[in-house]
């Protein structure tokens, strides 16, 4: 099981890096693709129907502005989408968040924090752990190092009050 | 030259029928299409591609939500394309006003204000009277209309006053 | 597999009833459950703890206002997590959208469209679709069955402009 | 056939002179005015009631906050106006985007994105583009030259990735 | 010194008719206008250069969505403007709110509460008491009654307590 | 020690009036007031500084729109003030949650949810049960009453669900 | 006739300043105060109070955040108060514009932009012109030059073209 | 009496420690925790079981985004729980703002303004000081203290005029 990592532009590359990094650290093969629903509707439509036979069964939807990337993927797949809303305009991501979260009735994209790249990848990880046993285990150990870091800051405030 | 009129839902009919009357009324032919971005994407592709072949030159989209319909119509043709946001979640239209007047560089939708299809008809006249005498001497002669139409509403403000 | 569907109040049930009713469709098996975050944290973390062990694999959490329900339980387990901000305050839910979409590092809750019950049940059908292949092929029915629709609202538009 | 471009302010100049150097591309004359619908009332007047007869067939108007031009533009035309929210307050646009979409039943103005004014380019060749065939084609060219660059930006990617 | 009342359209006069009725209290004349900003904007100006010979020294301009008439009066005249910002939209007025508020420098407008004419008609008194001891007066026995009504309906709330 | 629950006007009276019973029921005995900051601010100056020698320890501050009475009561006394932002303006009580959560440094009001009596109530009590040991024992009560409420919500759910 | 310019705090001071240089221009005299509502009310009352003996007509208040200053300055006068919402918050002046425009009804306070002192004090000169041809004759004047600065714009952005 | 001061990470740190110290000039002891509610629920939940033990009468809570801390605290105890929403995604803390004070009814959370962290000290010595004498005391001083800062920032705005 792939998942397939899609962005309107290289612009927003420096933002889903960490998330390709991510899964492979839960053992996650990832495809990583660059394509416009608005630019490139070919190149995407393209994609978006070869995937699954390459093994993709989630899709990373990153875009910012009026973001209608996901929703457009989301209109040529029955695989679950997930969508990043891109902060990139001078209205703080606002208008990528709703225009991924309100999706209307019927094709659901499942909407992450605007920026939220590292929580997609995660949240990947999560679909393909309900029936992967290896990278359920890996989302457990995820968890406990998460809280292990908390104490690391716990212990660097401790010592900045001393 | 025609307008094509598309909704993604027939709830927003009664919106856009008042569209369809007045692009008659500046002699415009129109063709009304019910296609949704997302649920029917192939039927609204058809359409668009073969629109212009019929003497469509201009689209208007109305959607609500994450409305993607003008965006995605706007991918698929280099004709000018006038999106509605529609006022059909609890967030006033804000959802849809953001999701089509913020579309990314390279890839304009003319944008209305919330429920404004009766100006989306307008500027299609106004796109289509730059090359139509007929239909701009036609929009010359509503807006005297719509003069002598604030002269009737300030005369009934005087009959009250009184 | 089966989805957990919690509320924090019986007034959201008229939102998520027909999601019970589309996961059946789907044939997928759901629970529901009626607790709080705030009001009964223990009935909610004894149930997440336990809902694993029953076969659940997913949870669809709905919640208005400062709407932490879908935090708190992904907070408590690692299995994908929806959330449904419901419209319940005079703010339209853009306060519960907010307190789910914008979930911190690490932690990530799916966020639907405000009110978006259905599609939450959709999207918990494509998580389990990803292994199930009898779910997979239901939403690619399901997907036929809506373009149908469109159709059929098409069909009442064309009528009513003649 | 010309376009004519109106600024408030010389502040809004740097984001308007890619659109001139844009529809020179697509071989489409402009003029370019400062003048502010609210200072300099008179000379908006003037040169918009004039500009019609020296060929100018669309406006483009760019103004921030409460952004009146391109509705006292169109007051004065029938001529199609398209407006550029321009971010110039603490309020990122959104008073600008507010004042130029929500324009009243009768009067259209076309809104573009925050600070979108190569789309206001663009956009203005697709009305030219409606009667003009040299236009039309050129506008299919950018299409393809645009998701060429969608490509190479996908090569930078690539190229990082490994 | 009279008022000027100018609204958009009759169906804000509802919201007007207060203000007439609260500046003829004060012993303040006023004139009433329908006059549009954008479809009447020849009548509007002819208004505001002729209201000052007939004793007009403060306009007050009440317009909803993307609300130029204040600014627009403002632009022809150096008298004060107030704006009174109409809630007609599904924005619940903040289109208006932001259209009159954020005025650029050089011409203000003096913004009041969403559907605040009755304010408007108090602030207009307060301009003309500068410089009318007999206005001042009466806006001084205003406070007095004011602060009498708040007394009765402090009863109202005590007689229920009881 | 008492509670002093004031509001700007009696039409707040229908969402407090639950606050006054509320508190009853904790065994807190509360005085009620209308009066506004801006139309009566002797009448509040008054009451505030007279206030704590009745025993007043705790004031809740209603008001909507620009909701400065909670500000203004603040800064005459240095007993914690509770402020509840009313919902009676076409803005959703936005404007009234923003008056009153951004008090500037050194003046704090301790904001609740638009039109939450309620939850001011419960937190007055919080405040008095710090150092009033029979009120904190009935906040316990309270809570576990309220997770009945959840239970027997639960089971009217479950009841619907058969 | 004077004007009292009044800021919450001494950071406001930069965006003040230039006011009271404007006002200056207009030949109109001006009292400058640091006091905050909150945090100095006696001070604030007493100045209110006794200004008018000293000749001040028309107050200006700037705030930010929860800005109630000129709320709570026009609760204790009937001379007309401006309000100039501060952006100091994250929120961009939304909080405090908001806060000085929703003034409930009974006490205006004439709002103008976020951060917009200069016409703030171009609004007191209009108020003092009703009644002083001086400053009348003087406002006149800064229109004219207003129009000769955008002529100026225009000339520079007209040498970039070149 | 002891104050609790929980923070989602260590990149509230800053914001916070003025509130520690600002606790201990008004002579109350105060324990610092790093604490998530997301990612260490069960180190969050044995702090603030114990807390009590300890001394807790007060828990400060301050997170960011989707700031559910406060909230989550606020379960778990009917200790009075002060929410200071931090400004750390591109929505300025109004996704925090909302998170905070939207909670539903029956468990508040008192809200602070964004990075309010200060007057949350403040609001808990408040508290405190219902019952302890000494620390009322400090916080009346306080208040004499910023009159005399007020005082000395208008010193500083005196001297630049002259």
């Amino acid at each position: 099981m792939k998942v397939a990592i899609i962005m309107g532009s290289d612009s927003d590359w420096p933002i889903l890096k960490p998330a390709v990094k991510m899964l492979a650290d839960f053992g996650i093969e990832s495809e990583v693709l660059v394509a416009s629903a608005h630019r490139t509707p070919e190149r995407l439509h393209s994609f978006v129907s070869e995937a699954p036979d390459r093994g993709v069964r989630v899709f990373l939807a990153a875009a910012g502005a009026a973001a209608h990337l996901g929703g457009v993927i989301a209109s040529l797949t029955t695989l679950p989408v997930i969508g990043i809303p891109i902060n990139c305009t001078p209205l703080g991501g606002m208008d990528a968040l709703l225009s991924i979260a309100q999706m209307p009735s019927g094709i659901p994209v499942a909407t992450m924090a605007i920026n939220g790249a590292k929580n997609a990848a995660i949240f990947a990880a999560q679909i393909i752990g309900v029936s992967d046993e290896a990278v359920a285990a890996k989302l457990k150990e995820h968890r406990v190092q998460m809280a292990a870091e908390v104490e690391a800051k716990a212990a660097r405030v401790a010592a900045d009050l001393d």
